[in-house]
């Protein structure tokens, strides 16, 4: 296929735009949107000093490069990457990821969980088995995420997640009924490092299309004691759901935000109609179909009589 | 299969319980659970005008049997049946919910489309053709429910939504990423009725069974003009998910209400953990895991010691 704005060929269709798109036009598409993101939530601006979470695989490398394409020339800005050693043998060399951010000509800093926990998560499986290692693993490496990026002086930390994370995290939420967590605002609290993810508005194929693109080599294996197998079952739900109504991760991500907004509305935006004079919740539905049914049938009439 | 709780035959199967019920247990569950939500949401009290909104179909008609039931003695409070005539020839022949009425002994009244807005619903599916049939004969119909109901002097109107259709609503509005509908408080609103729903607790399939154990006959037939093909969508997902992970729609059920209850957190909530000194939202989680495997290690020592 050739791409839709230009007579190259298109490394990618999206379904949602309904556009076959080259390698110049995708990257463009895809660094607008994530530049817009940004933009939106007003997520960088002078003075910054972004820690990139780096787990060495697609979506962080993705990012770090994009940071550095974007950002990189800025003097008032500086990036740097940070990675956390979980200590899983076998998996998430440090040494990778310092690879990566050499190539970009960014610092790249590591906190172990041996040093700041005194254990390894190999250690944890071993007394815990792996059951729950994703949980402890994920508490653990926000805390010492947040604490070291802190003590680096970062004042945004950014992270991989794309639209697919985060539309399966609302539904994650949304299924079991976790208000609480999808309510919690976000307002800055001291010592809490806000997080940035510039890739939240886009789907999972076209960073992993992205990376492969302009990424070296990344990580490609998972994590060996991974299988949360709820984010799995929703993943697939969603996948499938999406297909028939493709525009519903980019509802959940916008139903996320809003929820944490709290922009709570309430009943005092009722009124009352001035045509019928019942109670409404803005535009009065019950006449807006009864002025049209009125439109349709005077036309209809008219039409029979000329 | 006996009942759980005496030597009867079961007639039905909770999953979500583990439990085999008799008619007899059943029925003490089911209007048990109902009487609760009614309870819980202060749904009732003296003085109140029930207005049943009756389609004459089973969920219905089975809340005016229960509500008759229970509150069928009380002096103090007063129950009747109103059902809306929205013209569809052949389907919800408004004798029939008089008949239903009748035979629980409460009046029964009528409104109808024609009357009420000088159109059916016949007619407006021969304007509009059938495609937004359900949206507009869902507003026409709340509308003509509210006005009659108020005009007939009721304090509540009784809906037969069961669990089921709860846990769709509040899937269909998060799907689509209808926040505003979502946090829509249901603060008293002059001239709006408060809605109540008894079986909103109560799996589709045991409202079911109890309509099939006490109503003599209801209407059966769907709607020739439905084919709401979204809500037929996510239901088939929600009964999926849900059976892979049980309470599902009791969570879908309680974030509905949590959401409209408009409980904001935010994040002052967040405080230092007296142990770690990092920001914490409430527990310490990395704190506990820690502490937690600091005791499996020791209690391994010891018992290698001893």
């Amino acid at each position: 296929m050739k791409c839709s704005k230009c007579k190259k060929d298109a490394v990618i269709f999206q379904r949602y735009s309904g556009m076959h798109l080259c390698i110049e036009h995708f990257t463009k598409d895809f660094e607008g949107r994530a530049k817009k993101t940004i933009r939106q939530h007003k997520w960088i601006s002078s003075g910054d000093r972004i820690a990139v979470a780096m787990s060495g695989g697609k979506d962080s490398s993705a990012v770090l490069y994009f940071l550095r394409k974007i950002f990189g020339k800025r003097p008032d800005i500086e990036i740097f990457a940070l990675t956390i050693d979980e200590g899983i043998k076998g998996y998430r060399d440090p040494s990778a990821v310092f690879k990566i951010a050499e190539s970009q000509g960014v610092k790249c800093h590591t906190a172990s969980f041996h040093e700041h926990f005194g254990i390894t998560l190999d250690e944890i499986v071993k007394e815990k088995g792996d059951r729950n290692s994703c949980s402890y693993c994920g508490v653990l490496r926000r805390q010492i995420l947040n604490a070291y990026a802190r003590e680096l002086g970062a004042t945004k930390i950014a992270m991989g997640f794309n639209l697919d994370d985060e539309a399966q995290s609302v539904m994650m939420n949304v299924l079991r009924g976790d208000s609480e967590r999808l309510l919690r605002k976000q307002s800055p609290v001291e010592g809490f490092i806000p997080r940035i993810k510039p890739f939240s508005s886009i789907p999972e194929r076209e960073v992993a299309l992205y990376a492969d693109l302009y990424i070296e080599e990344f990580e490609e294996r998972g994590c060996p004691y991974s299988h949360n197998a709820l984010r799995a079952d929703v993943r697939e739900v969603l996948n499938d759901y999406n297909y028939r109504h493709p525009s519903t991760k980019y509802a959940l991500l916008k139903l996320g935000d809003e929820l944490k907004e709290g922009t709570c509305s309430d009943s005092t935006k009722i009124s009352r109609c001035s045509v019928c004079g019942e109670p409404v919740f803005g535009e009065c539905h019950t006449c807006r179909i009864l002025n049209d049914l009125k439109k349709t049938i005077t036309e209809e009439k008219n039409d029979m009589e000329i």
